[in-house]
């Protein structure tokens, strides 16, 4: 994003851009929003999305599919249910799954979302940021900040908690396995086949 | 930033980060924080920063000018008093200045901070979320993010009402003139000369 080109083919007239609530960048190539609708899209049009991480259980809106489907984005969703009481293993076998997605480049740029970006994105973010080294406290801080009153002691004991340690593991095996860069046809083969497998909504 | 690269040079014994408070990446290579310390710097080194724009008045402290020069970092300070009472036309203009520096993809990757990075930071990013054209509820929204309940309605009026034309007609100005991008040692010649000079620091 080369923000000079960007002014130099923006007039006045242009459009007014609304990204949705909740949207942020969290790293190159790598952001987090609430639910898009379609006021959002022309937005997201800008940053060329390659894929979505859509971290509820209920099915994608047929409007957002095209959106998608025209924009030749891949959705990878990972139903993780809404309330507070969910299954902590399950949610942790989702947050690895999609983290593994999450941190594959080739799929970059792409945009987290759930439904208000609160609690399950920032339950993912919040795990990255560990992948990441960052201190706890720092990653608390950009969970609250986006969360707000929202905030939920449990999201942060789950972070606090995510065996980070495992998932470099992975990481070395899938980076010493990956042999197929050039083609960007090749997909990643993990190594641990007993973690529950992503819900692919490719198309 | 190569996310792939970095997990796999990073053991479970490397050092933990500490990003400063309020930090987060507003756009590619544009970053946001309050006043960093000394604990922050190994973190900021991650980043890879060729300037930091700094938006208080107060004198940089010593120990931050010298990591600075360590790692080759530029300093741009445009001082703004911190009180809810700051002259407009002066706000206007230092941020206005600040913004061309900001946008000057030379300077990139950079650093915006003051002092907790809520009120004057929040101003000089609403204010290019405003030339990226975003709408004026989204612009508010990161903002208070950041403020929380230290939201200042004066820095919402100054956001809404800040002239981005003329600053849109100033950079096709800039474009235009500009000649020097493969030296890397020209600067921008700019057009309006009423405008206050930026205060820099450079060493």
């Amino acid at each position: 994003m080369g923000l000079i080109v960007e002014v130099d083919t923006v007039d006045e007239d242009a459009a007014v851009l609304v990204p949705p609530p909740n949207f942020s960048m969290v790293e190159d190539c790598i952001f987090r929003s609430s639910f898009p609708t379609p006021s959002n899209f022309p937005f997201l049009q800008t940053l060329n999305l390659r894929s979505v991480i859509y971290l509820c259980p209920e099915p994608y809106p047929e409007e957002n599919l095209e959106f998608l489907r025209s924009q030749n984005i891949r959705l990878f969703q990972f139903g993780i249910e809404g309330k507070t009481d969910v299954s902590l293993p399950i949610l942790r076998d989702s947050i690895m799954e999609a983290l593994k997605v999450l941190i594959d480049v080739r799929n970059h740029p792409v945009l987290i979302h759930c439904k208000r970006g609160k609690h399950r994105t920032g339950c993912l973010v919040g795990c990255l940021r560990k992948l990441q080294n960052w201190c706890l406290s720092s990653v608390f801080e950009e969970y609250q900040r986006f969360a707000g009153a929202k905030s939920r002691n449990g999201d942060l004991t789950f972070i606090d908690r995510f065996d980070i340690v495992s998932l470099r593991q992975c990481l070395y095996s899938i980076i010493y396995q990956y042999q197929g860069y050039g083609s960007k046809k090749r997909r990643l083969l993990y190594t641990d086949e007993n973690l529950q497998k992503p819900r692919l909504a490719s198309f």
